[in-house]
């Protein structure tokens, strides 16, 4: 006992006399490194677009109307709960309730994934961890009807809720001009989405990829550095770094929680079982816990278990470090004065 | 012995009378299915630029230059070799040799790794099979000099072969005006790279990309559907559908040629064991036989052992079909016509 004691002292010692990380973090990147990594960056992620694929068709008028109905908590079976209540866009949150699984409207009931965040969904290729919905349309309906979520009991009742409001009657007539009963279902969730694609959020990545080679400090570039050699790229790429292809949790190294089955669930194919929507990592630092059940609080600790889990590799944690550097610069720019929540 | 006679024929009586593989192949997408691919298509790939990243300065007294510095013999030990013998842009060929591996100047060297295409070389990330040149300008100084390939002893030589030459006087000091030496062996490299960078090779998939939407068969759309879905876009992504990260060969299973190490031998990181530069699709109907050792010699075996290797899938012949059908509408539209070479 005393013996490892004694060990612990003195690897305890020569790490804090080292200070070969701190010595490495300082260093400057040569002019040929921060060239070729800026070439890499804009080949391999690109930055955002400024609007949203679809958005050109969306009039004011209807953008304004899905954000009143994005709020609405009479969209919720006991009017506790809005789109709002898991994807959080309020109080310098990130578009989610950094929750690991949902509580619904109903006490007692909970989600069975871990709420993703709305802000820049709609560039995504599908939506939902598994990808059962094709685009924010479809996905606006799952949370209404589904009792774990909104728990409404059907399509109608939740039309007839709307209808019942006086203001909506307008808005809907602005929103669809020339329909006759514009107050559907369907376009509830099409205001929604149309509101939802209003939500481009953007960072100081994409002022570096767009030229300003400053906006990113000499760590943060170390950490897309090693992003980059890491192989993180294989799944993490275009300019929403994720959110392009689904994915084996545990392609190399099998993920302890077995119990969701992923993909599976939609396709009912063996060889998609485990496999989800690779997560986009723009604002990740702030759309703690990780993973599709949220069984991750820190960020180190999703950078270190993805590495492991897919690409076989036990990060040393001074890439971790520099790695959750350049995580964090993909934080959008009016939350990045956030503090960091709870770690 | 006649039982299995008898299950064989019973089982090709089936397949032949069946028909549905070839009634799937058919079968027209959905406007949907076929807006989603496109959407994908656009996201993931997209079309590859007109210009190659550093053409921008090249002048055309360079690239002439270039041209005639990449046909000449005079580079190899005995005169026997030029970049294009191994890398063959006349007589449609698609710039390689079609061969495993090539053999050297020098009667009885083999090179080690299959020669890849110079098309679209320089848009990728890195050159060689283990990306040990950042570019094309390092990349061209490599064979010139290997002893199992162009074979000259030394870059003095070189230079001196190449100032004997009266012709090639002029033409530097036109291609590098106000130098006062310019036949150096850098140069050289610099006006072959310069010639290189013309080599933009774009096919019907870059018209689909585009925008023109029968650019591609129905199976070629299927095959593309086949290509995403499976995940081959985990690695094989960008414009060049691939050329943009290392990826282990054999990353799910190990590939049974173990001697090759790979980016290892750049690097000598233990993770680089058996990482290869993923190699680029464009043109990969023309460019047999496959992998960076050249042991196979069909794109459907290539595309089978692929799938196997680096996704651990055992593909239907139907989908490995369709997915070559995909991959020849990435050959280049003035190759196209040529026939795809030797099964």
């Amino acid at each position: 006992m005393k013996q490892k004691l004694l060990f612990t002292l003195m690897v305890t010692f020569l790490i804090s006399c080292g200070g070969k990380q701190d010595d490495e973090q300082k260093t400057q990147l040569t002019p040929v490194e921060e060239q070729t990594l800026y070439d890499r960056a804009k080949q391999l992620f690109g930055a955002l677009p400024d609007k949203m694929p679809g958005s050109e068709n969306d009039t004011e008028a209807l953008i304004e109307l899905g954000k009143k109905l994005y709020f609405e908590t009479k969209l919720s079976v006991n009017n506790t709960q809005s789109c709002n209540t898991c994807h959080d866009i309020t109080n310098g949150m990130a578009g989610v309730d950094n929750k690991p699984l949902s509580p619904g409207a109903i006490e007692g009931k909970i989600g069975t994934r871990n709420s993703p965040t709305v802000f820049n969904a709609g560039f995504q290729f599908a939506q939902f961890w598994d990808g059962r919905s094709p685009d924010l349309v479809e996905q606006a309906k799952g949370p209404i009807l589904n009792p774990l979520e909104m728990a409404m009991p059907d399509e109608k009742t939740v039309e007839k809720t709307i209808a019942a409001i006086d203001e909506y009657k307008e808005m809907f007539n602005k929103a669809f001009p020339n329909v006759k009963k514009p107050i559907t279902f369907h376009n509830i969730a099409v205001a929604i989405a149309a509101f939802e694609r209003t939500l481009v959020s953007k960072s100081r990545f994409d002022d570096y990829v767009n030229g300003n080679r400053d906006a990113l400090t000499v760590q943060e570039k170390k950490g897309m550095k090693s992003f980059i050699d890491n192989n993180c790229i294989m799944c993490h790429t275009g300019p929403l770094l994720g959110g392009s292809l689904y994915q084996k949790m545990g392609l190399i190294n099998p993920y302890e929680n077995t119990e969701d089955l992923g993909r599976y669930e939609v396709t009912k194919l063996e060889s998609d079982k485990y496999m989800f929507k690779v997560a986009m990592l723009r604002n990740v630092a702030l759309t703690h816990p990780y993973f599709h059940d949220g069984k991750v609080e820190k960020l180190e600790d999703a950078v270190k278990k993805m590495a492991w889990l897919n690409l076989g590799k036990e990060l040393p944690d001074n890439e971790v470090a520099d790695i959750v550097a350049f995580l964090n610069s993909l934080t959008d720019k009016n939350l990045e004065n956030r503090k960091q929540a709870k770690k």
